[in-house]
């Protein structure tokens, strides 16, 4: 029974259009606004005061989020992740644009939120001096592999069709985020995702100036993952 | 197998006794109040005793206490999720009222066990100077929106036909509430609940004086989510 | 599929030995065994080298343990569980006592090894006073209290017939004594469990002279929540 | 449903290859060495920024990359518990040592690339003194342990017969290693894997002389392992 009815694997919005109707784009974009701005809120909420559990606050929200919007709008908010997700062609090209726009809106609007509530004298005193040389290469190298391994997972967990209906897909892709933070947080700030890292940028978590270099090493995480994905399942397509 | 004999969706009361005859109402509210009762208990004792780990124990007591007692009462514990639920339309009116009751009853008696155990001389010298201004609003919009969040949460993973029988429903409740905590714990004290507000307002960990403003967000935020609820799930009635 | 030859619900042992063969006597002591060993034996390691993240791995090990061990002896690893267990008529008398003399062996073992190997410089400097007044009804009540709950949740989340294989009981009884030990640790020391208590006891984490204070108040717990979950699921016998 | 096309218990590799085609070889390789790499890094960069959540971003990493790719390769990501599961039977013993490979391949690259990108000034001053008397044989008990009570784990959540298609196997194995670093990490190192071992060693994060402390003990318990999964689960071949 639960299957007849069950949500399609969460990060994937193609094949429920093509079985049964299913979620209309204008609410697949309500969830994933919804998602992306509490994930952003939280990144900005938890550092922002200091917590020293932020990391796990931070793989908790995303968990949460993915597990409650993940049969609506599959749960993605993070543009890397739709990335990966269109090259593992489980979301039409006009549609991953749009969840683009979505989640960079809800990512600014969180942000903002943030810069509304946190308390500037109890704020992290954030040392965002622009990074050079090793510095550099090995913040975008920390970003490139974790965002690798965020999106891996999602496909892995998500989208393929060996264990659909699991419980563990948004555990597994909350887990993932805490993992990067907490190992590579201190090398390149711990994004993986670039609404997340314009977010922080404009909450001045991070050197706004060089956003580029999580917004490249993101974007090519999440497309490298979606080619490895397709070459280590070749029967799933 | 599981299907035929199996809980209907934690949070809801109303089917279970459409079809079966289901849990009798003071075996309801039985189980309602235990599970409240170590959530406040929990909250007070960690928070009290200044554990630095108090976000993720209140987080796990509430998963715990959801995952035990949700076959039972639906596992609430929780005035604003009542309120979300109500809106959903999967508790009735006069239930949702007696939920209320016996959740702000557990509440209470949790306080003043707290109170009668905790030693005075190791709990935190909370700060809880009547907030102004600025202050005041940061902590009222931070109560709305993780209220908000926590009530989106139950009401897509515990009430939505979109995935019966799953078994994440308790970690992704309860972690929603660890996620709030860590993140806007030092604005807004972290209520999300307005039995663990008023419970904490009567240990002095929150400023009693201003539990209004725990009240008025929570409910706020509850009612808000049913309505967005319905919203982005239009078939699910 | 899973059902047909699947796990009973895992702390319960009669059910199994009714249907098919089941795990031999001799097979469910080893595995109690193994299952205590490792409970014991963190909960020595990780207060002693005086981890702070020492109440996360008290729980993590109960949760793999029960995970791992639930399929073959129920995985109580607890006197206060195993007596709960009795009460709700899931496991014979005889059987129950040699558990208990399983589970009490396994715990000494495992002070055993602790105290071989932890460096008595790097151990915590406990303070191991007697309790007096006040102080030593918290204790009482906080174990008896947790000890409560850790036996309702695993009542609730693996002997109800309402829901036969989930995933998320060993989470749910693992995170309950993760909740306890951050909330009342720095109250009672946080065992909830004779097997620990007498492990703590010998490793001097606790003041031995005080031991029945777990005792009484751990089985008292076990007991009250046998008959609690027989009364609040008067269908399930 | 789920069951025709669902995965195999995933530490296994054998069954599938009976039924259907199943990957490919060198797909398995590349999935073991994506999980491997992936897991030393995180123990590399984590430790080696001082992150004081360093051993639940390690139970977290563990954990996503048995869930990600449990259904292609097994998820081992660790020779010992190759080990065991040789001892079980569920993988032949060429693949064993091919997986084996290619485990210490990924972990000797995942340490190249911890060393160019962790930042010297910020690692944490290891204290990597030799070990004598009773401390090596303290690490070494501890080492023993915990890789056998991994290993254990592995082989009851992921290869039995008991519970097929459950949804915990990656938070019950991850978690394990979770538990022994914070329960035994500051006696041994908290290895419990030889491509951690050689791994860390070439970091510096343990001595390297003393490697063989490692080495031994982590197969070893994984062999015991083995054993005892087949004694207590005598019917389960």
């Amino acid at each position: 029974m639960a299957t007849a009815q069950s949500s399609p694997p969460p990060v994937t919005d193609e094949r429920s259009t093509e079985v049964v109707s299913g979620p209309s784009a204008g609410v697949k974009y309500a969830a994933e606004a919804i998602g992306t701005f509490f994930l952003v809120f939280t990144v900005g909420a938890a550092v922002g005061t200091d917590s020293h559990l932020a990391p796990l606050a931070i793989g908790a929200v995303l968990m949460v989020m993915v597990y409650a919007g993940g049969h609506i709008s599959g749960g993605h908010y993070n543009p890397a992740v739709t990335l990966s997700v269109l090259v593992r062609r489980r979301i039409a090209v006009g549609n991953a644009f749009m969840y683009w726009i979505v989640q960079l809106g809800a990512g600014l609007l969180a942000a903002a939120v943030v810069s509304g509530i946190v308390d500037p004298s109890q704020a992290a005193k954030t040392v965002t001096m622009p990074l050079t040389g090793h510095a550099l290469v090995a913040a975008f190298v920390a970003e490139l592999l974790f965002t690798f391994a965020l999106c891996y997972v999602v496909l892995n967990v998500a989208t393929s069709k060996s264990h659909p209906d699991n419980s563990y897909f948004g555990l597994a892709i909350g887990f993932t985020v805490l993992a990067g933070a907490v190992a590579v947080g201190a090398i390149s700030g711990g994004a993986f995702n670039p609404a997340v890292a314009i977010g922080i940028g404009l909450m001045k978590l991070v050197n706004f100036s060089q956003l580029w270099i999580h917004l490249v090493a993101d974007f090519a995480g999440g497309a490298v993952a979606g080619v490895v994905f397709k070459q280590i399942n070749p029967e799933d397509r």
